[in-house]
């Protein structure tokens, strides 16, 4: 039996890291970080909206964004986007929509997404996407993508692979974010990638794995399984997702279940977690500064990101490697390689 | 024949070194520098109502701004607010007003003042000006006032006196804006003082000068005189006014008449001609940071100045001695040392 595929976009994080552009009100995924015109959460939709079609896209996201995300994504079905009443992690979420599409399709195959990452190379991310679904509509397996490995980042968790000639190779095992030291080892041998939090696997499998290695969530699940898809829904999902443990599916399952493949890829990904992150992905003038929004004038400034509203007028002297953002009448001033402290300011 | 006392305060300047806090459309003197609800205009007229009365008080300014003098002095007589149609520099400032009051009072004893000076020790600021007018009342002499010198400042013109007992000293020398060498030279040698283009004479005085050192200014306003105070006034003015040469009264007659005198004096003048010098005048926390208009979140940062917008949220990590200014959708971020650059980006 082969199903139709699908893609869960997960777009309910809090991110404060890139704080003021992102607020608690409105966080990464759903800011135009690039200044392009599109949301991160709009460029997500629109990668997957060449593989699959846009009804068989669903986004999962916090209650408090569902606006948001109607809002931004007017072409996802409304009772394809499902609110979360409370933040569990990765695992409930994964739980919650697959329970879901289940009812619809009991063979279905399912890509689940961050809302918040940077894809350059499209075509290349469509191809790599489009022969893990395969490959996971084949076989009781889990396929996640692996990212080559540019830098000894210790911000990542990195996936160890198992020496295969195939291009979806077998997992040897998960590894959490390292130190500097650690990172290093990884970068050196060549067999480990960055774990993107991009899962491609079928919902039987999905629902084997939460049975085997997650019975609480399953057992959640398995008690909201008549009200899904009615009037009911939404009140019973608001009683009983809190019983969820906060668990990412890393953790709950990736991390304990066999037939794990990794597809390693190298399409221009980048999380954008940070504005370290974002300022490496888009450097590329001489001077090495990055601004989005405004053309500022800068005199004797190198390394810089400058993201400002539209409209402003700027000017930069004697700046190196500072971020300089403002949002809704709030400017922050910052060495990038101090970003790590932005996290207190937006308190 | 003694007269009233009066006070003219010079308010046509157009700097644009406070950018982007001031801009051509309104200058520093319009501008509520401290933070304090006054701008420095109306600082300066607070500073003379202590001691003339308000009906005595003039203001020379430029057309474009006469409406923001009117409106931040409401208690200046309205044909006391003299519009220049052109800029000509001090001197044929002075003459117009001269002119002017000599023709309601021809014993007129009067104090000309820049209008964006701050003055910290307005008691001994007031002695300082009411002993320089009884000074000027009874002599035909000029007297100006010498700013003790705290440091080798090459920004100002400076005033050497001839040793004298008396508390105003004759003069010796007027001395153009030093080179570093030089202003360490006259700060040492103790008897030269800043100029701070503050003068008192008495309105004999005055023209008797002007006859003397700039008969072509003299001509212009003895042309318009039987105008003056008349419906016809400013219409003559803008057609003959620009035919003064632009010229400072320090240069076309203090550097050249006899009977100069100083008032060497130390009242907490400051001319806040640059932001460096606004800094210099107001840091006095640990951390040497200027924060005016909001209250910033500062972080590992020192020797800042912070010149924002009310309500705005601002948080400044790891800046060191840089100005940081806003003022209707324009912000400047620029070293305080390379602050002479800042002329460059108003334009």
């Amino acid at each position: 039996m082969t199903g139709a595929n699908y893609v869960v976009i997960m777009a309910g994080g809090v991110g404060s890291r890139f704080w003021p552009m992102s607020t608690a009100e409105c966080p990464k995924q759903f800011i135009d970080v690039l200044g392009c015109g599109r949301t991160l959460l709009q460029m997500t939709f629109d990668r997957f909206a060449g593989i699959v079609p846009a009804e068989n896209i669903w986004v999962v996201t916090s209650k408090n964004y569902k606006g948001i995300v109607k809002s931004q994504l007017p072409d996802v079905t409304d009772s394809h986007i499902l609110a979360e009443p409370c933040m569990r992690n990765t695992a409930p979420c994964i739980a919650y929509v697959s329970w879901k599409i289940k009812k619809l399709d009991a063979a279905a195959n399912i890509v689940f997404s961050p809302s918040d990452h940077l894809v350059t190379d499209v075509p290349e991310f469509r191809r790599v996407i489009s022969r893990s679904l395969d490959f996971s509509a084949r076989l009781h397996a889990i396929v996640t993508l692996g990212m080559k490995v540019f830098r000894p980042e210790t911000g990542y968790g990195y996936i160890a692979v198992l020496p295969d000639e195939e291009e979806i190779k077998p997992v040897e095992a998960f590894k959490e974010k390292p130190n500097k030291e650690l990172a290093e080892k990884y970068m050196q041998s060549g067999n480990y990638y960055w774990n993107a939090g991009v899962f491609v696997w079928n919902v039987q499998t999905i629902e084997k794995s939460f049975r085997t290695y997650c019975p609480d969530i399953a057992s959640v699940f398995d008690r909201l399984d008549a009200v899904l898809g009615t009037d009911s829904e939404q009140e019973a999902v608001d009683r009983l997702f809190p019983e969820c443990p906060s668990i990412s599916v890393d953790y709950a399952i990736m991390e304990k279940a066999p037939d794990i493949y990794v597809f390693p890829a190298d399409f221009g990904w980048s999380d954008l977690g940070t504005w370290g992150s974002l300022h490496r992905q888009l450097a590329s003038a001489a001077d090495e500064n990055v601004c989005i929004g405004v053309q500022p004038t800068l005199v004797d400034s190198t390394g810089c990101i400058v993201h400002m509203p539209a409209g402003k007028k700027v000017v930069i002297e004697g700046l190196h490697n500072y971020i300089v953002a403002e949002k809704d009448n709030t400017l922050l001033i910052c060495r990038i390689e101090d970003e790590q402290q932005i996290k207190d300011f937006s308190k």
